[in-house]
């Protein structure tokens, strides 16, 4: 069925036939422009027009003429050897000069730190040679590591230096500017103005981003040294930590921000301070912003933030986000997770994604048709999943429109896939699909992090992290409630509705919990909720904190706990496999990274267990790899590690809606290939075929009965109740 | 070349004519008993005649009058969750009811403990019901763990207890008494006395052992639930623990000996508080085995320990133990690390070594002759690496030797073996072999635990620890002086003399050091140390305690880090193999348990590394397996893991040599199935070929020149200078 609207395509000047011809194809209603491209002065003929708009970098010479306002960040030097009873640190070494530029105007706010005391020296204790970058410490301990933590001006915007050396380019160096600070602060809103005032044709202001860009360091080549999509880094703005200080009687040093050279990445267990700072920025942020989306709107225009770039303090699961009154959110789809990362936001109109591949050479080159076509495929089924339990409001693609255009093979599959996208949009729409049950997956983040736990930089893939990831990749198209959970807000009983709760992460990191296991009140409110009859799902090291004879804190409802060498002296029988409904039938397993040393509590269930070929033993060998356990009248599910695929998350699926207690065929199609989405509104089931070949499966409805379906490669075969 | 002496053999009543044939063949010239065989009227006749002694057990008589003067033992119960408001603990669940009975006349030394706060419940909180054996805690806090650590009198010698179950013996249960009571004290020294006068044939008292048997705890089924061979537990005597507390004014809790079930075990970093209590018992237990050495001594008998079952406070490399004024050590052989641990133990006049296979019908049945034979050599040719380099000064074995006799090839070799472990002291004795290097073994227990590091059981194959134990295992035959030293003794300096300090283990284990690796003072020796020149091995997770933004404290040295999860953020570049005088030619390493997650640091060589194949990158991937780095004038290696195996241990000795800065072809054969041994004093070389089939091997003198020997199977061949 051809329908239309709800696409976006990137064009420009010299391609304005051709953009005209497949916005009719693809159904695209509004055209947007792309890094080095302008758009068509008639661009509003072709629909809504996006436009590209950054605060706080772009305008170089605003930047020239007060860089006392550039933005700034504390950075740690690399760790330099005492070798005699004095060192010298050549501070700046590792970093890229044109990115940062040491601010010696406030060297008061620098710490010098013997890294391996932990101890800050006095400020009388070492001395600054500005010409050479370089602190001596005229006493230093002979052996010990020092290091200097200081104040830089952020001389390079991070994301114009990535996407200058990526692509040659030898424009301007864009400079950073903080409106934090008073000249600053008024600029924006009157750039703002006169941006609206000189672009009449823009319908849609696309931020990209707002004020603080997150931790993105380069090293001395040029090359990434640091990046945290989540970090606070570059928020190291003198006036708003004096206005900090004043408000919370606290007072921030250069180590709270340099954490060590940890840098408070999103894997560190958030300290009380640093999430107190998070909120304080994130009221700036928006407050500042609010007052440029008020400009927006009075020139008619919506504003759409890009998900993002300098999106620090704009979180769209953050307390403050809906008083920014943004109109929509933009980002890039790498798979379900991010669908659902986007298609969640509250507090917005609408919510698109931008879909792969981009139209750039390294897909789009002579011969790669198949390879371009593949990489939409891929992309889109992946996405699918997600769609069909929260849909995203519109879809675009980036790039440059003419090289797509060249593949007639690619455009008419995108040709099929908007009409699908729009197929999906209007079954699902706002109707609430059937959740079999409602997970809580817990960690230290909670909710400010909805589908955005264990990722370092943006969707990129880390061998530490595809093993959890991998759950919320499972979630993000299955029939399940997810919500996101801080340990604060199960501290005093796990919140109603949730029928299991889900920790999944390596042991002492924000997503595990670290030493918020050793809370008792934490303790006995999982305990009890699962003695109740909840349901608790661990993935590699979760609850996991040294402590009272124990590695994992709730090593009693998981019925595991890992083997760190301390209770090597306790012999261990429970080492043989259980038949269980959960493993019946179920091949091979792949778990990833895989945890060794996990071993069973007595009364455990092992449902896997691998064993070393070097010793044959009854008692004291054997790596539990996946095991159940009850508790109480609730119940456990423990594996090593969950990487996504069919096979996972439909195990994942089942183990959840047994821990659970619920009735696994309903709405249920039993075909790993196949999943089944049911939408009560409607009465409608979708079962969606993820493979590329054609699959036949039992499909049981939500009464429980039972019929065999047949679906053709990718299908989704709508089938009313 | 036929010698004789040095060899003792069990004998037996029935089997006497049998053991004076087998004597001349191996020219053993001692005999002793066995469990539940009885010597021959004339054994005295057959050579010198051991004869087993038991101190704290064996008269049930003495047990019996004398219950209040049983050995003691804290043991923790099982947790027992709080599902209600009150809670009752049968505290003896899991534990074997003849085992232990509960004390409860001392009651007030009992604990009740919240495990999920670690907080220990006052007197009045808690009640005990005694014929239930059951702590009834009427306010609970729900959904909280609680454990009881109860004093028991060990009813049952725990040794006994295995040796009853396992040959299902129905004889009576042997009692424990404890000399650092009253009456005991006495009558241990009238027992010894008289046991002298009746058994005047004797000329070694063979203890087995002295006064507490280390930590051996079995269950309910008679399974074995606890084992720690360096075990405390059953230490807790409470007029010891008050005249400790008397002497250091530390008062011992029974927490100070469960520790959250973890029972202070090896693997454990001791606290001082424990060390001090070592200290007290090792006092105590060698004043009291003097006494009854001197009785010995007196009848003219020589003393001997078995090392050993009731060992604890008698450590062989412990402070007092030469106080003892032993003549001799017994133990048994299972490989390298026992034999140097046997051969290596000062203050005694001889050390002899029990080796495999036991003469016991599980090897010795019809039709396994081979088997046998295969054991033997098997046993002999590991244990003969380490009496190349500290001999044992006698060899013996166990079991039935009617059984032995039925099999002529077996008692054949075994004539072979002793002819040539006569050649081996003849050539070797007192004369200190060459040794290339001196290396010293850091861990927390230095050489308290010399050879005993990463041992849970005597001898006990745990999958967690053979891949460090094969360092020492290595070790044991190579031309390496070994020194096992302690934090403490580094902390102000590394002794002169030490070429390469070894640290290896599991993070936060007493073998790896914990949190011994934020001490300042530690950091700076090693690091001083190794930037002068000497060297640094790490295996597995060395200098590893999480702090200042490193988990492997010494990173800078090894070169190497672990990612935990807290540097995911930090770009890693250094992934390529680079190509080092270590790994040339080397084939596939056995990492054994191997490492997950290490890093490189910039400048480190990587000399290999090991990639998932589920990603490829530039950057951030890869797992480094071995690694070679330089620090000032000094040099790291870094493994994994080390197992043993022949091409391992020459892994390590290529290393340690190549971080001691020495030349490796010196006294070196080059063919891995052989080594060298030089005896300067002699001028002789023995190569020794540890393989079954014949070997060439380029050899270098201790000048360096090379010939080219071959060597039939198993052989040592002498050269002369």
């Amino acid at each position: 069925m051809r329908t239309s609207g709800r696409v976006t395509i990137p064009t420009d000047e010299s391609f304005v036939e051709g953009t005209r011809e497949i916005a009719a194809k693809w159904g695209a209603d509004a055209v947007r422009d792309c890094d080095g491209t302008v758009l068509p002065k008639n661009a509003k003929e072709l629909g809504k027009v996006y436009n590209t708009y950054f605060i706080v970098r772009g305008d170089n010479e605003w930047g020239r003429r007060h860089p006392e306002e550039a933005q700034r960040i504390f950075l740690m030097s690399e760790r330099v050897l005492a070798v005699e009873s004095s060192v010298k640190i050549p501070f700046m070494a590792g970093f890229l000069r044109d990115q940062f530029d040491p601010d010696y105007a406030n060297i008061s706010r620098w710490q010098v730190c013997d890294r391996t005391t932990g101890e800050m020296l006095a400020a009388d204790e070492w001395e600054v040679n500005r010409k050479k970058h370089e602190i001596t410490i005229p006493k230093a301990k002979k052996m010990h590591e020092y290091t200097v933590s200081f104040l830089a001006r952020v001389t390079w915007h991070p994301v114009q230096v990535y996407n200058y050396i990526t692509n040659n380019w030898t424009c301007e160096k864009q400079l950073t500017y903080d409106p934090a600070y008073p000249a600053t602060k008024e600029y924006i809103k009157k750039h703002m103005r006169e941006w609206c005032e000189n672009n009449p044709d823009t319908s849609v202001v696309r931020f990209t981003t707002f004020l603080y860009q997150f931790t993105l360091i380069f090293n001395e080549q040029g090359k990434e040294k640091y990046v945290d999509w989540f970090g606070y880094g570059q928020t190291a703005n003198l006036v708003l930590m004096d206005e900090f200080e004043k408000e919370t009687g606290l007072k921030l040093t250069a180590e709270d921000f340099v954490d060590g050279g940890y840098y408070n990445n999103t894997f560190r267990n958030p300290t009380l301070k640093f999430r107190k700072w998070q909120d304080f920025i994130a009221r700036f942020v928006s407050k500042t912003v609010r007052a440029l989306v008020d400009i927006c709107h009075e020139y008619g225009k919506e504003a759409m933030m890009f998900l993002g770039d300098d999106w620090i303090g704009a979180e769209p699961y953050g307390k403050y986000f809906s008083d920014m009154n943004l109109d929509a959110v933009v980002g890039s789809v790498g798979g379900g997770v991010t669908v659902r990362m986007l298609s969640e936001i509250p507090h917005v109109k609408y919510r698109e994604g931008r879909f792969l591949p981009y139209f750039f050479p390294d897909t789009f080159f002579e011969g790669n048709e198949q390879g371009a076509v593949d990489e939409l495929n891929r992309n889109w089924l992946t996405a699918r999943r997600a769609l069909m339990r929260k849909p995203l409001d519109r879809m675009g693609f980036g790039g440059y429109l003419s090289l797509a255009a060249k593949f007639p093979d690619f455009v008419s599959r995108v040709t099929e896939i908007c009409d699908e996208f729009r197929t999906i949009i209007h079954a699902v729409g706002e109707n609430k699909p059937y959740c079999a049950l409602k997970v809580g997956i817990l960690n230290a983040w909670g909710s400010l992090r909805s589908w955005q736990s264990h990722m370092v930089a943006h969707e990129l893939w880390y061998q530490q992290i595809y093993s959890y990831q991998g759950i919320l990749e499972s979630l993000s198209g299955l029939p399940i409630d997810v919500a996101f959970l801080s340990f604060d807000d199960v501290r005093n009983g796990v919140p109603e509705g949730i029928d299991v709760l889900v920790n999944a992460g390596d042991a002492y990191t924000a997503f595990s919990g670290g030493k918020e296991w050793r809370c008792e009140k934490l303790q006995a409110a999982i305990r009890e909720f699962v003695y109740n009859g909840g349901g608790f799902v661990g993935v590699g090291e979760p609850t996991a904190c040294e402590g009272n004879g124990r590695y994992f804190q709730l090593a009693d409802v998981l019925g595991v706990d890992e083997e760190v060498g301390f209770t090597l002296s306790q012999d261990k029988y429970n080492i043989e496999k259980a038949a269980h409904e959960l493993t019946e039938g179920l091949g091979k397993t792949d778990y990833g990274e895989d945890k060794k040393n996990i071993y069973a509590l007595n009364g455990t269930k092992v449902l896997d267990i691998a064993f070393s070929d070097r010793f044959k033993r009854s008692v004291n060998v054997g790596e539990v790899k996946m095991a159940a356990n009850e508790f109480g009248k609730g119940k456990s599910f423990y594996i090593t590690g969950l990487p996504y695929s069919f096979e996972n998350s439909r195990l994942l699926y089942k183990a959840l809606t047994w821990c659970a207690g619920k009735d696994l065929y309903r709405a249920y199609a039993e075909n790993v290939n196949v999943e089944c989405n049911y939408y009560p509104a409607s009465g409608k089931y979708a079962l969606v075929n993820n493979g590329k070949q054609e699959q036949t499966t039992d499909f049981y409805d939500v009464k429980g009965n039972k019929r065999t379906v047949v679906l053709a490669p990718m299908q989704i075969k709508w089938i009313e109740e």
